[in-house]
């Protein structure tokens, strides 16, 4: 039996574009895929790029209009790694083109931006998905389904971390990421964090926020300085729909730390502990261990922990960062065949920009807000 | 040349009872003390129970009436353990009797309280330490040190927390740190996050707390139950006098965590991280090293970090909780001999019991207080 | 200008199989390779295996004839995944019939097999290569780096382990690892240990063995049960021509540990740690720190450590295990281009298979031996 | 009911003197000792050493005549802390003078020496003990208790290293550790990875060594330069006589390492990790946890690991290096009391003594031995 053929199209070939494809490189190997995967045309910003990039990733042709090759028929699905602010206007032409729509997070600066993609995705029966990739670690499905099933108990609390140093510098320059309209760590990075606190907890429904800039301008890039007003460090109080609190922080100026994805999480009868630096370890502490043997014990990710074993048929041998992306794939695949429901569609990209921008208004009302 | 005496009379045996006397003992041993110690008498609430810990730890005599105690004149010290809510009756009848006055964190339940035994200690002279020990381990001093000396550059951020599950089981009976004056975890160990954070970062001048009680009522110990309604569960967002902004947590409720007394201070230069968990180390980021070697370092412990060496003159021996109450008494004698200041006096102690009611003030009217 | 291509066969789809295939996958995107790369055939024990694995593992065609496939002029390379047994004659007859071949290890289950590999290889100027892939890890290269430039000062001593638990089971059936002829745990897993410390150190000169059978017998898989003689424990002392001595230790019944491929490395002004079960770190102490910040610095994988750039721009993201094996594929690759040497061809395999019966004999005759 | 008092006199009052002392002080206060303790005589090479020392140790008296204190009959038991050289006419005096006698290891340089010692100790009656004070660590208590239990099922193979990097400046004095008569290594602390391993898993029985000089001359203290023929390496295969094999290491060039006093069991069921380290924390894996779940576990020190209750009544609140010294006078003041057996006597340091020449016998002569 043949499968069918799923025709992909790549907005951009920078740090996510370069994940995407291996992604679906990998993906295909991997897993037992839906689809043939056929890479078909990658677009970017100058032809040269474009053709230099496809030539290396795999894609058939090149294109430097975006525009034209969101409307080719011959494309079944549009991946958008471009910048944040074009992500709206090329998800808005490829579902008006038919297309299901694969973009990299945020979805958009803002988050009525995001809802009306989501939105228009939905009105046209278009499958999405946002690339929230730190989501795709099996140890990550663990902690959710342990916590699913119980073995916490009760979730009485909960603290996430995301923070890296590659806005520590600030002599770096003045960027899309410190534009006011959406930038900042906490759209950024603390995203993440957001996501997955939800991921693992289910729904926020109050935070308090407070988002500081450290660094109030930078270098222009043009030999002059400009002001930046994003916030450098952000941190919210939260409470979830399960009744635990919590707190979530996102830094991008934590001198030293290159991915402080961390998540602790505190119920009635055991613990997790999980840090990025680490990712395919899972620390549980289990109140039920017997008297004088308890003690966070580290789970190391295994073919028990799905689907690790499509990687690697022994334990211990880990997965990278490109072969979270690998997963993502394989798992928007499945919800693109009817397989399975989209692991991360665009209402729930848009439920993350809320929440981003929840943590803004908040803390410059200095009030605790909604989000349920 | 003969040491003077310091007459010790200790009120309380029980955990930190026998802390200030392990203490006691240890210092005279480690430290060149400027006094020989005389333990000259132990009160606790029978004769029986009182006689028993004399012996047991060394005192020279025993005593049920502890204001007994505190009249005598052949006592220069009183070391308060009891429970919080006596600290302020012994200590001013102490100060009245023109004692000096050693007593246990937190000082007094509420601020004012404190604030009145502050102002008899000063008002009289007398010389005052509140027992604030995680304070005295040579790695937080080396902490403390380093970022004085600008080795993180300027300071940008802080994350401090306190930690344990001692309080997790909700069949745990009603106790005094259930008193809704001056009980809760913010106060019970939350004071500890507040003064590390001090201790290394200087004064905090605003804060926005979050205080949560988890179970809602605990056994009354007779058959019956009773409500709760202090915080099992504390966060405050922190703004530091340096510029830094923070948070700060607390949490007895936290499954599986014995000791988790850590922080992490992010600088333009460097980064510290510590726990109280491993507390012979010390984490150092120095962006300062070369490119390809940069990462956190673990600095163990050692005669480099004094006085570390007064317990042992190799390296990575390791000190234990009770060396870190024999610093402390070794630093509160300095200061009784007038060779140093007091390291943490009432006036100290007031201030962390005003930080702790700013977190609760701030947390019941939502709004950020400020408390320069 | 195009690339040249490369005529994939393949030999085996298990778990070595499969890691050729994704390795090529993600080394074609990852890299700019010297060769576009075609999977053109896949050879496995039957029709209905290999026409299954060709097509999820993305090879044009299937067969169940190797002989066949190896003598195909339309295939540039054999990749030998089969069991150990079969490698020699696999491998003479792909290089009788002109291909270069990559062959997992061990090379041979003997030593003298491996040789004659070795050398009718050389004797057909054919370029081989031995897939010991935790050697491809940037981080191993960072050590291996900072070993040659004397950033640890003379080296002094070593301490090698390669321990898992697979075997651990003694109801684990008798398979062709038990083997008198070959198997065993340090011809299995201690050739690891052996391959990364000549990596790292340069060549050892003398060595003294202790191989021993923990489970004497296990179930034959027929409901009979056979004897078991080979090593299940293996530890070795041993010298290096740099001067430094060492032990290196193979367990695969070392229950609890899934990757422990562990060293240390102790020099005049520095040491290096590393672990496997956490392979994107590398731990470095440096004498040349200032007193008082000395300690063992955890350095993350990062574009400062090539290759890693290639597969992610940004530090902390963390390599995969099959990364590792794409790492491998490149560096093949561009010796089969004339770009590099051969990194680890069929003759530094013997070497390892000769290592590791030095260690059986000497472990037998009780006695040390010379490898120089 | 009043205590017998127990008058010590202690010979020496450098690093383990001052050891010695702290672990009486708080010995007296942590536990409810058989005697009270009157620590009369200090004895050093001088009298003006031995009365600051005294002073400062809380000794009655000071000496510079240890003769004369060993023969005091106002003296119960001697503790020696001079160098390893003088052990034996010190005890064998103590003995003759009818004294208990507690030594600091080694118990001399050559275990014929040791013998002679353990033998007059005997034939007198007294009773010794050898100060082994990582042994004293609840966790090591803790961890054998577990082997016995069978916890871990059939015990497989052991590690044991004890590493530390005061010998590796090639400029350092040549001193007593030096000495061809019982200097070296794994005399100095390769003796403690030996007393651990025996402690945790009983004799062993057969030994294969390999001793290494790495540092062949020093400065002689006195402008010149002396050889050094002692080990700063050794390594030894072992069996025990349950049936594991194992090895154990020794070095005092390990740059970086300051007390890596650490040790792996691996058994059937289950393992044990463990680093001094970190030596409030025992590393537990059981294959009985449920798959999925299983992972080392990192059990802290806590109440439930006797004796450390006594030190503190929470757990997590760690124990330090002087603590293991009390635990190690409380268990020989038990034995003298008649209430246990001496932990770690003469016979049992002999035992030592006879293990490391054995390793040094068998290095040298390149041949197994048996220590049955």
């Amino acid at each position: 039996m043949t499968k069918p053929v799923l025709r992909v199209g790549l907005i951009g070939s920078g740090f996510m574009g370069k994940a995407h494809a291996f992604g679906y490189g990998s993906a295909e190997k991997v897993f037992d895929l839906p689809f043939r995967v056929e890479l078909r045309t990658l677009a970017d910003t100058s032809m040269a790029l474009a053709q230099h990039a496809a030539s290396a990733l795999g894609f058939a042709r090149a294109t430097d209009d975006w525009r034209a090759m969101v409307a080719d028929p011959a494309i079944d699905v549009v991946n958008i790694t471009a910048p944040n602010a074009l992500h709206k206007e090329m998800a808005l032409a490829a579902i008006a083109a038919g297309k299901h729509v694969y973009c990299e997070k945020p979805l958009a600066p803002l988050a009525q931006d995001a809802r009306e993609m989501a939105e228009a995705a939905e009105a046209a029966g278009r499958k999405t998905q946002v690339g929230f990739n730190y989501l795709c670690n099996p140890m990550l499905a663990l902690a959710r389904d342990m916590i699913a099933a119980g073995e916490l108990g009760e979730i009485r609390s909960y603290r996430g971390i995301h923070a890296e140093d590659y806005m520590a510098d600030p002599n770096g320059v003045w960027g899309f990421r410190h534009d006011p309209a959406g930038g900042g760590a906490f759209a950024d990075i603390g995203s993440h964090a957001l996501a997955t606190a939800e991921f693992l907890l289910g729904p926020i429904t109050r935070l308090m926020g407070d988002t500081v800039t450290v660094i109030g301008e930078r270098p222009d890039g043009q030999g002059g300085r400009r002001a930046v007003e994003v916030d450098d460090i952000g941190r919210t109080f939260v409470r979830f729909a399960n009744g635990a609190s919590g707190s979530i922080e996102a830094s991008w100026v934590a001198m030293g730390r290159k991915m402080q994805h961390d998540f602790e999480v505190y119920g009635t009868r055991g613990a997790l502990l999980f840090s990025q630096e680490r990712f395919n370890e899972l620390h549980f502490y289990s109140a039920d261990d017997p008297a004088g043997r308890r003690g966070f014990r580290r789970i190391e990710a295994a073919p028990d922990h799905a689907p690790y074993g499509r990687f690697c048929v022994a334990p211990g041998h880990q997965l990278g960062f490109n072969d979270l992306k690998a997963i993502e794939v394989a798992g928007y695949l499945d919800a693109l065949a009817g397989r399975a429901e989209e692991p991360f569609n665009f209402r729930k990209g848009l439920r993350i920009q809320s929440l981003v921008e929840a943590v803004h208004d908040s803390s410059k009302a200095q009030v605790w807000v909604d989000v349920a």
